[in-house]
């Protein structure tokens, strides 16, 4: 690396490894170019809490513009990365071309459907706002839909949530959707008892949460009995329909199906290298960055590295950041004509949530289940959102919700021209309708 | 009206005056069915800050279920209503039959294009909360793409609001606008001046806020010179394109224009009328009802009505409120046989927002503009909000907004291949385009 005054940095991905770069070299004679598809970073571990309906989208994500307002050697775009040109230092967008002495791509993943991807629409993920809004409509025009049945016709099917994936993800969506169906919406309903909903969790592996230790796991089950979720592990989902899953021989019906079960890398991964592995993602050197090109850094969920003791770097939030903070360390050494060093992962500890008053924790040296559990991630997730309005949103939406065991964003923000329309073809999930236009216009 | 222990009363319509009419029937020996097309209550007065990014839909919705959660005479169904028989005194929704003993209609209105529908994608109103996502998505994306073509290109067009409608609506549309333009995105981008932004309201009549006095009109003129909106009245839009209005032969590019000039009522006011006016308004009976059905009310923005001093009552939330408790009143009259009484509207007085500390207010006796009028404004909409967390939310939100001049909702909901999408082809608002889906899919 030259001594350059003002080394122009592009940054791809305005999440929190992309965002820990850019506020990292705040202080260095740098110019940042924060790159992203969408203009707001998600605060994606309370995505959950958007797709429950217990948190409005705003008050966990916020406009990546807001977050670097004052840092005066960055700006933002609102761009869609098409590919680059390593050897010109060239960034490709839909329609401009953008130079870079340093590149450092932080372009996350998405879901993975195995193959399947004609189970998308079928079955959402959870990865975006857009993801969450969707999921929130299903799951609350479920319970509409039984409610509607049960009014007009005295009986309704089953509600049958089944969630694919016994991950963190998994885990926190199906202890919160038996939750709330428990305890938020039983008075509010006439016809139906919410409390009869079945929440199905599927994995495949023989545990859920299985990056915790075993015991762990157990106590993460036990907790999802008690807030009424069936486990089904060592469990292969072989078919998703519009409204059932097979598993093998066994096919449950279902109101709507979540998946939580894999995730892909950006396909920018394979823009910047042929040797992506099975999950698409980059195999980078110990300083984070492709073989030679010490330009060019790829971090986060897209890069996959192992740690000096061998075991592989996880794909969490304080991964990305702590790679995030070693890019911007090792910019700052070259420009200062330091030696780079080499990135070392530090597990500080692993949360998950379950659902009120349950979580398991794990931290070098203790472990945590139940109310303690859910304690820390509470305080440790309040402490890392972004933005001190949305801490105090979220702590009175919290405190609120915890009192009085009300969801505050139950919104169906769709037509009900669509729930007709989901009736009447199941499986027309995936096209995007416009609302229904019941209102007819006529000159004035 | 004959002695019915349970009369059944169904109620189309979650709006003011259908919410009004179920609370005031509480206590009556009544069974009520609330129908709606939306699970939520919309508080429209404050629609416009969810378009301006102020607030979240959550702030200012609620679902009807929680509103009506403690009145256990009280149902309420998803469904679409599709018509009536009123011989047979049944409700037909898109799957069923409903029948009624008493029926009230609450079913609003929309937008009106006057006879030029194709207006619409181009020029989207502020009735629903998807239409405040969708104001809000189009006015941050104008700024976002002069931000990005003033980066990679080093110029950018103009960025021009254009409101069409001086009501209400206009008003607080164009005032909030320019005032976010000058106040709270400056800071946030590098590239342009956003101070610069062109909000321009145009209004066919010869001043804006016609139902308030002249002087009020006169003032709120002002007030939107001061935070910079340019007000054209006794000007017509001849025609609307993508990029460009036209009033005459005079040609206006914009970024984004919007539509606030008229409304027209619910289709459902011909299913049950043929009687209605021009703007698609039941007339009514003194006492709310259709000629020959007594047992049929219409209330709200569906009906039309003049007090006993000739003067219309207007389409506005306290005429629709007191329409609902007046229907509540007079069914409890029929139940315990007293005779009953005609409406009337009782003016307490009629408030406009202007933006931050501009506002016109209009009470009996006296009228206030500017910062008191603003004042009054801002303590009548928090008193009125429902919920008590969602007042102390919003009441939060704008104390932080005042004193920030920040705007905490800036999201743009939607994928930048929509961005993308609207530069290549401007005229492809109206298509609802599901995300672009960049991450590609194999198996892992």
């Amino acid at each position: 690396m030259t001594d350059t005054r003002s080394a122009r940095v592009v940054v791809i991905g305005g999440g929190f490894g992309g965002l820990e770069t850019v506020s990292h070299l705040k202080h260095q004679p740098v110019q940042i170019l924060l790159l992203d598809r969408k203009n707001h970073h998600t605060f994606q571990p309370l995505l959950y809490q958007v797709a429950t309906a217990g948190l409005s989208p705003a008050e966990i994500a916020a406009p990546l513009r807001s977050i670097v307002s004052k840092q005066k050697n960055t700006e933002v775009l609102l761009a869609e990365v098409t590919g680059f040109d390593l050897a010109r230092k060239i960034v490709h967008t839909v329609d401009a071309e953008i130079e870079y002495d340093y590149l450092v791509v932080a372009a996350g993943a998405r879901h993975s459907y195995f193959a399947h991807d004609e189970w998308e629409p079928l079955a959402p993920g959870l990865k975006t706002v857009e993801d969450a809004l969707e999921i929130r409509r299903r799951v609350l025009l479920a319970f509409e839909e039984a409610e509607r049945q049960a009014a007009l016709h005295g009986h309704h099917q089953d509600i049958t949530f089944a969630i694919v994936g016994g991950g963190p993800t998994g885990v926190e969506l199906a202890g919160t959707i038996s939750e709330v169906a428990r305890t938020s919406l039983p008075r509010d309903f006439r016809n139906i008892d919410p409390t009869h909903t079945r929440v199905i969790l599927i994995e495949a592996g023989p545990r859920v949460l299985a990056a915790f230790p075993e015991d762990l796991s157990a106590s993460a089950e036990q907790q999802l009995h008690k807030l009424g979720v069936e486990v089904r592990t060592s469990t292969m989902v072989t078919q998703i329909l519009p409204h059932e899953i097979h598993m093998g021989d066994v096919v449950l019906p279902t109101s709507v199906t979540l998946w939580a079960a894999g995730v892909f890398a950006s396909p920018l991964g394979r823009a910047l290298s042929e040797q992506v592995d099975r999950a698409g993602r980059v195999p980078v050197q110990p300083d984070l960055t492709l073989p030679n090109h010490p330009e060019v850094f790829v971090i986060g969920d897209l890069a996959t590295i192992k740690n000096p003791d061998g075991k592989p770097v996880p794909g969490v939030a304080p991964a990305a950041m702590q790679m995030g903070r070693f890019v911007a360390k090792t910019i700052s050494d070259d420009l200062a004509h330091r030696p780079r060093t080499n990135f070392v992962y530090n597990d500080k500890g692993n949360l998950a949530t379950i659902g009120r008053n349950a979580a398991v924790a794990q931290f070098p040296g203790f472990k945590l289940t139940g109310y303690f559990a859910w304690l820390s991630w509470l305080f440790i997730h309040i402490l890392f959102l972004i933005g001190f309005r949305n801490r105090l949103l979220v702590m009175i939406e919290w405190a609120w919700s915890y009192l009085t065991y009300k969801r505050s964003a139950r919104l169906i923000t769709d037509e009900v021209g669509r729930l007709r329309e989901q009736r009447s073809s199941p499986d027309s999930h995936n096209a995007e309708t416009p609302p229904v236009e019941v209102i007819e216009r006529r000159s004035a």
